[in-house]
């Protein structure tokens, strides 16, 4: 049975993006710190065309991960980089190049209609009708296999408050970034998780959890 | 060798304390939940007069970083519990009672000069020349064993900001908070961390890092 499963690195004191964020560093100061776990891991290394790189729990959470995918559901930011060149561009295709790292469809939220863009290994969609919609035709997509909700904080937040995530997975990274954007910033009420699974390694802490409804 | 270590309980989102805290409730909105795997050890139940409770993992640790623990400093509102009755009560004993659970000296960074505040099993003394004079007199009581920073989140910046953090201590609770107090909401740079240690259990993950200088 699909899971709508929040997924996404943090920093330890709970933010997705470090402060001042620029238009080369759209992380912010500290940001990078937020994904080097996985940077560090040979199947990102080889995907990206590298050598060399570590395997070990990370990874295998990672692969098993995937495995699981279907689709994926992502910000009109984290497909364009923040406000990049690519924001205004409606024949740009993001700052995931030519062959983005994901190997199912991937939905974008966004409020400017735009025609599916096809590239190597996935096609990102467009939907102009809210996070809710975007992650029913993620759904239909992922055919039984598991939804990734994979940022922003924006859409996360969005998902959450319109009930709409099973799971949530955080990857925490050893960092402290003391500012910049929060996860969760902004909830109406509390909400209450149950610990599901825990994977720890010094790269990174990987939290999972269910959402109590 | 004494280390210092920022000991607290945050949710898995950053915060200590929930949003809109009363008199009443200290902690916030849904603060309670940050706390809760701590209340349900059998140690801490004793502790209170109460039967029952639970041992495991958790208690393992509390049991073994408590007896490390040379000396406490924390922060006037912790102290006081807030913007509770006692802040401006020279005489109150703080919202810790007769018996604070603490069998070590206690130091508090608080404006107001008192004289120290002998309790059962630990006296609470104030000092008034900020986190750094609290800190160096906490290790000194220690006598060779560990201090905690033990909280609020001002106290916690103050000291690493100030460059006497060794070690930082979370127990990440099961529960997002979506706003309130944020443990490091405003640091000047990022930090780095290297994970030393994790505990886990489904009742909170215990992560521990030393600050990397």
């Amino acid at each position: 049975m699909t899971q709508v499963i929040l997924d996404i690195s943090t920093s330890l004191d709970g933010y997705v993006a470090g402060p001042r964020p620029t238009l080369d560093d759209p992380l912010g100061e500290g940001g990078e710190g937020l994904h080097e776990w996985i940077v560090r891991l040979e199947t990102w290394r080889k995907q990206h065309g590298l050598e060399g790189g570590v395997t070990g729990p990370d990874a295998e959470l990672v692969d098993e991960y995937v495995a699981r995918q279907g689709a994926v559901v992502m910000g009109r930011k984290m497909f364009s980089g923040g406000s990049g060149p690519w924001e205004d561009d409606p024949n740009a295709g993001g700052w995931w190049g030519d062959e983005p790292p994901f190997r199912v469809p991937v939905f974008v939220v966004t409020h400017h209609e735009r025609e599916p863009l096809v590239l190597k290994g996935t096609t990102m969609n467009f939907v102009t009708d809210g996070v809710e919609a975007a992650i029913a035709q993620a759904r239909d997509a992922a055919d039984g296999k598991d939804v990734a909700v994979a940022g922003g904080a924006e859409v996360a937040q969005q998902a959450l408050a319109a009930g709409l995530l099973d799971e949530i997975q955080l990857h925490v990274s050893p960092v402290l970034l003391g500012g910049g954007t929060l996860l969760f910033g902004d909830l109406d009420a509390p909400v209450a998780l149950e610990r599901t699974r825990a994977v720890d390694s010094p790269n990174a802490a990987h939290l999972r959890y269910r959402v109590v409804r």
